[in-house]
């Protein structure tokens, strides 16, 4: 295993080339990595060029980028093989279909050609690795890295361990991750949907049922928490939010709070799935306010908006603006 | 009842002067209205000038003054009877202690003392206005808005009616918080924690349960949160952020992701009470981030944050990004 420090200039593979393999081609071409991309469907993995140069040029306009975009854009190169795409890699982001077999035979590949230290995080948001990465060869090597979409305008990235990963190839990730920027969370236990799918499950169940039961619209949902809950949530943090919202911080909080909270979750106990009926109701409100036709131009406002969130965060960040710092004392 | 339209300029009375009411007694200031300030406490009502004077520096600094701090300071008046604060007023925002007994007993004197036209708006985060405000000559004229705290620097409110309260009083207190610049919310039931904590209830419920399992710290699910998922709800809010994450839209969407989600919800039934062991656990996480001793402080800086973020808000709606339009089709 190469240690991170090596590993600026080295090349990267990124295996599976639609919108996440894509936007991590570009988080790491940001960060000085050569990066190799490489999907089996060559029409795919075309598209990949010409869609970040976009991006690279909305991310300068935005100061995002350190370089003029066309040098970072050099460090992308597609590829027409598995095999000269990992060769001499240190580092294998795999983003192909979110499928149990097309995963575990990318393994068993991986596993036949890559060198004996390549490490491998894999992008899949729901199954874990410990269902198509155990008992290879690369298995100590493999882990979920679960990024948001797409992960080079949000830096979250959850890294999930497998029962074979080792502790080396965690913190190597983590390393890795970092320092090309992203924020590393660690997911300890291999549970359903990770820890960020898992907390929208929970808002998303509450939101559909509230609509579902008339009590709010899905705009007024959505303004309740982007003008309300998403404020505070956006550089805080739901535990933050609590332990500053007592005088006596979480714990105080929990007690003022806890039951109120407890009877509201025991009003949810097994809500029913999303019906027909539901989603045909919840479309149809969400259709009020966006047309099925502007989803596309829709999506490039929320990546702008993305991209100013990202510009702002980063401008504060130089500022001098207090961070959370440990207790020295209890 | 008046119309929106004299209103500015018109005197508005607070009644309960802690943190939520000298916050909303901004909000009312800074949009134009003489506001008078009224506690049964007079230690409470007497830090409110100071305290105001502080924050609307503050706000002036960050460029979300539109006048001068003290020509905003010179509509408050601080009051010594209840008579005082309401007479001739058109609007008061009640925002006393969280109690059934002290909100009821509010309303009957409002009832004896007030207007034959007031409105009447409480805080209540969680007491539904049927069970204080019903019964009265003044029931029709009396709802819940809630805000957020504080109320001068998040603007969501939830609007919810009584079984009494008549529609033009909803409509009046839409228009009246519309025009001082808050984001209204419409809860057409009076459900247990409103619209807003159920989904705080929801999120927290299980970030609380991933914590207590091992799966991630409190630091972890804060960083899930506020570099992942609140980036998209600060502007967006959960449907439309899942409206855009499936190329044919929420349905699409829905039909996806709804099994996976629905198999989460069903993992959470009957979770239990957050219990003395877990409040304890949770805190001991939150204390390595955070000394009890640097509460305080660091509720200062959130106060920042959110201005800037304030700030941020208002120089972007000047510009020409796109806001979400209704179809005149379907």
């Amino acid at each position: 295993m190469k240690a991170v420090q090596s590993f600026i200039g080295e090349p990267v593979a990124i295996v599976g080339a639609g919108l996440v393999g894509a936007g991590w081609a570009i988080a790491f071409a940001r960060a000085g990595l050569t990066t190799r991309v490489y999907d089996a469907n060559p029409s795919l993995s075309e598209k990949v060029l010409p869609w970040a140069a976009k991006q690279l040029s909305a991310l300068h306009a935005h100061g995002l980028l350190g370089e003029p975009p066309q040098v970072v854009a050099n460090r992308l190169v597609c590829v027409n093989s598995l095999k000269e795409a990992v060769d001499g890699v240190a580092y294998v982001q795999e983003s192909v279909l979110e499928r149990l077999d097309v995963k575990r035979q990318l393994m068993e590949d991986l596993d036949a050609i890559a060198d004996a230290d390549v490490i491998i995080g894999s992008s899949s948001s729901g199954i874990p690795a410990s269902a198509f990465a155990n008992d290879l060869e690369i298995s100590p090597r493999a882990l979920i890295a679960h990024p948001v979409n797409p992960p080079h305008l949000v830096p979250v990235v959850e890294l999930v361990p497998s029962t074979q990963t080792s502790a080396d190839t965690v913190e190597f990730v983590d390393r890795l991750m970092v320092s090309i920027g992203q924020s590393v969370v660690h997911v300890r236990k291999e549970v359903e949907g990770f820890v960020l799918n898992r907390l929208q499950a929970a808002l998303l169940r509450e939101a559909w049922a509230l609509q579902r039961d008339g009590v709010a619209s899905c705009e007024d949902i959505d303004k309740t928490v982007r003008d309300g809950l998403g404020w505070r949530w956006s550089f805080m943090g739901p535990f933050e939010t609590i332990d500053l919202n007592a005088p006596g911080g979480i714990a105080d909080y929990a007690s003022r709070l806890g039951a109120l909270y407890y009877s509201i979750a025991r009003s949810r106990v097994d809500d029913g799935p999303w019906n027909a009926e539901l989603i045909a109701q919840v479309e149809k409100d969400r259709r009020q306010h966006l047309c099925a036709d502007d989803l596309a131009a829709r999506r490039d406002w929320r990546d702008e908006k993305l991209m100013e969130f990202a510009a702002r965060k980063s401008s504060i960040s130089g500022q001098s603006v207090s961070e959370p710092g440990s207790c020295t004392g209890a």
